[in-house]
């Protein structure tokens, strides 16, 4: 007996948006039955176009999710237009008023840090007034940073540390990436853009809170920092030309503190010519566990599919708003 | 405001329950209120004398379940008394009656082989009548070559094959588990045991299965392999003295095979003197994950947290026979 597909609206179409789009066409238990972006370019064209297939979905990219949703059945929304829940805000709102689940790439809406809890206060109310699931996920946050030695502890007595580290190299991947990292920039305006708070990574503070909070850690001070990392010789990209001395990257990291000591630290390493790139976790309890993935968990094909591969278990868990440490784990499925 | 404790039943005092039991002792938020065991040396005695603590917990040990259970209100009971659904059935029967939840180290309790099937069926209607959960878990199986690689495949987008490897130096390890790996025979001995199935790892096809169930492969075939592995130099443990021709201990691989190719491998290496322990997991699919836990995950500690750390998952998840993937991840909590 053939099983209901599962419908999914496309809500964003940039890079990551397309990467996710693209794996829904891919899933036979799923289907694409609309798509919202705001660019003029996009809007009225048919989704199989703008995702390089071979063919049209019959999906028209439209800029009026209201509308849309009023219109047309889905089972869940893919979100993947911002990092800032002030930003996206007005989005899931519409989106939880229709009645549709999200699964979302906003970083923010992983964990709710001090500063944005009533607003995910007012998404988890309305979530579970609507009576619909929202999560937010990715892989960093989402994964490799959280998740990942957070279901690594269930095999530890005891956890007194635990030492992060992601070393990505940026050449290789999509160019906003590469552009928030600060590539190409003289170390001076990449301080100064610090200093704006228009560099840096989005989630790291996200994944911090979110792992001290389940294993039940209290920080006695949390402590972050932004460096760029200078590239060492001339270094060329698709999108960026390097010369020594220009900014490769970016070192940020964030520390929660206690009793002076770095209880838990997450390092990421962003940046064009990354040597060794990989993702390690360093458990520093009963047993020690040792962890690393080499080369890292590929960014944007990995964000998409964390994305997709959260469909089934967002669509069977309570209303509200969820974390991925709430609901059972995502996991591919064929 | 100070929480109600969790009351925790210890099911089965060998080496596991042991250590499962004074783990349980250290958790502010769990309470040990009673303990089961068929050995007439440790039958009537106080529980705190037999964990080595030193103080009395006043629990006595007791080899009747039923009445314990009768008497005692507990949330949980940790099981750890056998491998075998056929063998333990009558021990969880009577558990579930009594309304108690279960969490078992029992490996065929994982998931369940076609010759387990009806059993465990029994197992999940019992529970769901009763209104508890049981959920069969450990290191392996129930984490390094099941849950993890699973957790692993919520980033990627295809999985074609997954090869799994964990190498354990048996010598460090309990005497049940050195004995049971072949350590000190003949490899004529050996094979005869293999014959008669009487050595080997229980888990290994449970952990197979599961995998491929989640992922939705299905294999042509699946190949089990158990070989001898020989100490090439003379070795000594706390338990056995082996001389170079001795068993050190065992090779048990079993593969998933489609179209001729194994798609999914578990190979597991247990003997006394294993160079270079570890875990390791190679996702072949987009993206491809590998990744290795150096030293690999410590066994027996390591079986007593996964239990331990289950207790707040079982506890509030819906009532039947649960697997480890069919809940959210365990995770540490101090």
């Amino acid at each position: 007996m053939a099983q209901k597909k599962i419908r999914v609206i496309q809500y964003g179409l940039g890079p990551i948006g397309i990467e996710t789009a693209k794996l829904v066409t891919k899933k036979s238990g799923m289907e694409l039955v609309g798509a919202v972006d705001i660019s003029k370019d996009l809007v009225g064209r048919d989704l199989g176009e703008i995702l390089g297939l071979d063919k049209t979905l019959g999906v028209r990219v439209t800029d009026n999710g209201k509308a849309l949703f009023a219109k047309t059945g889905a089972d869940v929304v893919l979100h993947t237009t911002g990092s800032r829940i002030r930003k996206i805000y007005p989005e899931l709102e519409e989106i939880i008023q229709a009645g549709l689940n999200i699964i979302s790439s906003s970083e923010e809406l992983l964990f709710p840090l001090k500063e944005n809890a009533e607003l995910m206060k007012n998404v988890d109310n309305l979530a579970k007034k609507h009576q619909v699931t929202v999560l937010g996920t990715g892989v960093n946050p989402g994964f490799v940073m959280d998740a990942l030695p957070l279901f690594l502890t269930a095999v530890c007595q005891d956890v007194k540390k635990i030492h992060m580290e992601r070393i990505v190299d940026a050449g290789t991947r999509r160019y906003p990436l590469q552009k928030k990292i600060g590539a190409g920039m003289t170390t001076d305006a990449f301080y100064e853009k610090i200093g704006k708070k228009e560099l840096g990574h989005v989630g790291l503070l996200e994944s911090l809170y979110l792992v001290a909070e389940k294993l039940g850690m209290a920080f006695d001070d949390v402590i972050e920092t932004i460096d760029p990392v200078v590239a060492e010789k001339a270094v060329k990209t698709q999108y960026f030309s390097l010369k020594p001395g220009d900014v490769a990257g970016i070192r940020h990291s964030v520390k929660g503190i206690k009793k002076e000591e770095a209880v838990i630290t997450l390092d990421l390493r962003m940046y064009i010519g990354a040597d060794d790139p990989h993702d390690s976790v360093h458990i520093v309890g009963i047993p020690e566990i040792k962890l690393r993935i080499e080369g890292g968990v590929a960014g944007d094909q990995a964000t998409a599919a964390v994305l997709v591969n959260s469909v089934p278990v967002v669509i069977n868990a309570r209303p509200g708003l969820a974390t991925v440490k709430d609901l059972p784990a995502a996991h591919f499925r064929g």
